[in-house]
């Protein structure tokens, strides 16, 4: 099939492209230990197997009782109970509690027969061995967890599509699940291109020559995003080699990142590479967003593609924005977990062209956010930043002083 | 020696805690591959071997020209440079510029000698063949980024204690700095006590028995926050059996923690075992929070060791406001990772009593936070909770539709 003349692929916008460019791929199911679930998306709900805590528990020191012989107690008058037995904890209680009598009871226990609620061991005092006054009433249920409080029957402990929390692992825990039906990790093969690359192990740098410093930069957003990183190693600027590694890389690829090279001409072989690879083929060439303007999305035999800009700092801006949902999306988590995010005031003004979602790194000091400027090739930038804001499409720029949200880098 | 008298350990804030208790014991230094680096903490800056990029650099398409050469040139008056050669992406420039010549560069190549500055492409065009025409002028610096302008030699590119992120990961990758010196993980031993606690692998539970739900939510929360959780199992309420598993931990720990028996009884039975564990001891039993009041923290032959309540919903509190800091502390992370946060407003009052923290959780929706009650042996609220609100110690509580931030669960 021959590819698609350039022109036919218009700009999208970043909003474009995360509600339009859905791919219908998602990695299968698999079952983790629970004490490796942390952060993995349950692919189903998972419901409680029978109630929880399963039986009435006590939830302070003290005595169970019949709430009604404690009504009108008080430190005037104080109801008088017999102390019939204790209940120790972890084991069923041997007596139940009749009219005038109270047991003995720890927190976390079982509430004997006959009881409907327990007064703390503050509010009584020992009468005399085996007589105690309660000095305040309880009402039914006071000081008591019911049978199925925590969670009933059949009721959802941890929904589907949410990355297990460490109080959902708990929750699962005492509902006895120790196995976890969870998507699979999108595998994410990352492909380096360009004649100037090479691998971060290189000691001594010949004159035009930089190190890959956007794969291992990607398999940490990858993973962060919940996905599994493969990196495939360096290709030079050259079509047959980037259509060798594209096709090897496809049939156990859930994503393909291209970190492409950064002159026009690598910029049009991706393209063009790409547009061969498989169908539906090349969705956007071109994001209205700066930096990271030339961004390939493409869908090939099923496999979503991003082809990233050629300079590093674009490159992992683009991938926030628009890889790490994709890859949230694969791995079936519909409900990503929350971004940290400053409030700040803009330390100076910022242009910016309308239609174009402009993402600016920014230092965060006292509530004060300094943009970072240079040029889209220098890292140092992001490394100096604490997070970044964004000028939305519309905005043709921000006043000093503005009042914005930026998201923070962790 | 024989346990302090339990009276003289007088209830801390939690402000007094954090700031207070601060164990001197720092995890050793270990040395791990920068693919394996995300969210490790440096233990010393990490700085350039050398410049970075290391030669002077386009940042777009075009020629590299001398800018003098340049000034005046317009639309209507455009300057006409002679193009000696081309640069390739990778390669040392075979040709210099010199006046009134220009050097075809891609983005990412090196400045050919005698140039200061590197025309676009898009402010050009063909005159004749080897003859272009320039019709803006350039500053010198333009289009070009300088050797060292992403690093000096020398330059620190990370900090000491800062989790590594992505773009750190890239910055030295760029660097050829392929290993990183790292604080090794602390090593958390989490023992669970209780006579009705059993593992969470148990199928059938007699009555008054319940599940350790603890274990591995608390075992998530060490990862959280960079450490190495270990469960040592589950210890009955018998003070020699905790003493043993105890000092059997002690050799290999970072820090202990003991998911105590929630009865009062359990609860002074290891204050006397750690009491009794080692110098100097019991630095607080009793923290002004709710949930949370009987923790116990203390310090033994070097280890830290923290008592949390028996109630698993009260233990995740704690240990999320005072557990995860110390992690991070031993660990050797002074820039802890920003935690998520929102602002809500709150959809009824809350009561709080002066001189305490409330930690209450909410749910957060439309910019709402609705608060969720129960009794703290549930962990029902914590999973149905998007996060928490902090009532501080001074306070006597919220009202209703205040302005409150929300600490988020990720």
């Amino acid at each position: 099939m021959p590819a698609r003349p350039r022109e036919f692929f218009a700009t999208k916008t970043v909003a474009q492209a995360l509600a339009g460019f859905r791919p219908a791929r998602r990695t299968g199911e698999t079952s983790v230990p629970l004490d490796e679930a942390l952060g993995r998306v349950p692919v189903a709900p998972v419901t409680a197997p029978h109630p929880l805590p399963g039986f009435a528990r006590s939830t302070v020191d003290g005595f169970a009782v019949r709430a009604a012989d404690t009504y009108g107690a008080s430190e005037g008058l104080p109801g008088y109970l017999q102390v019939t037995g204790a209940v120790a904890m972890g084991a069923e209680p041997a007596v139940s509690v009749g009219p005038g009598t109270a047991v003995s009871v720890p927190t976390g226990a079982v509430l004997p027969a006959g009881a409907d609620a327990v007064v703390m061991v503050e509010h009584t005092q020992e009468a005399m061995p085996g007589m105690i006054e309660v000095v305040r009433p309880v009402a039914p249920g006071e000081g008591v967890v019911r049978a199925d409080e925590d969670a009933a029957a059949g009721a959802e402990l941890v929904p589907a599509g949410r990355p297990l929390r460490a109080q959902d692992l708990g929750m699962l825990a005492a509902a006895g699940v120790t196995r976890v039906a969870v998507r699979a990790r999108p595998l994410v093969t990352i492909v380096s291109t360009g004649d100037e690359v090479v691998p971060p192990r290189t000691a001594r740098l010949r004159p035009g020559q930089v190190r890959d410093a956007c794969a291992v930069a990607l398999a940490g957003l990858v993973a962060q995003a919940g996905g599994e990183p493969a990196c495939a190693g360096i290709v030079p600027d050259d079509p047959g080699a980037l259509e060798a590694a594209l096709r090897a890389a496809l049939p156990a690829s859930d994503l393909i990142v291209v970190s492409a090279g950064s002159s026009v001409g690598a910029r049009d072989e991706t393209a063009g590479v790409v547009g061969r690879l498989g169908a539906p083929g090349i969705w956007c060439h071109g994001l209205a967003i700066k930096p990271g303007k030339p961004t390939l999305l493409a869908e090939c035999d099923g496999v979503p593609v991003i082809g990233l800009p050629g300079n590093p700092r674009s490159a992992l801006v683009v991938f926030r924005l628009i890889g790490m949902p994709l890859v949230r999306l694969i791995g079936g988590c519909t409900a990503p977990p929350p971004e940290p995010v400053a409030r700040a005031r803009l330390a100076r003004g910022l242009a910016s062209a309308a239609g174009r979602l402009d993402v600016v790194q920014v230092r965060v000091r006292d509530g004060v956010a300094t943009p970072l400027f240079g040029p889209s090739a220098l890292l140092s930038v992001l490394t100096a930043a604490d997070g970044y804001l964004v000028i939305p499409d519309e905005a043709t720029g921000l006043a000093e002083g503005a009042e914005v949200e930026v998201t923070l880098y962790r």
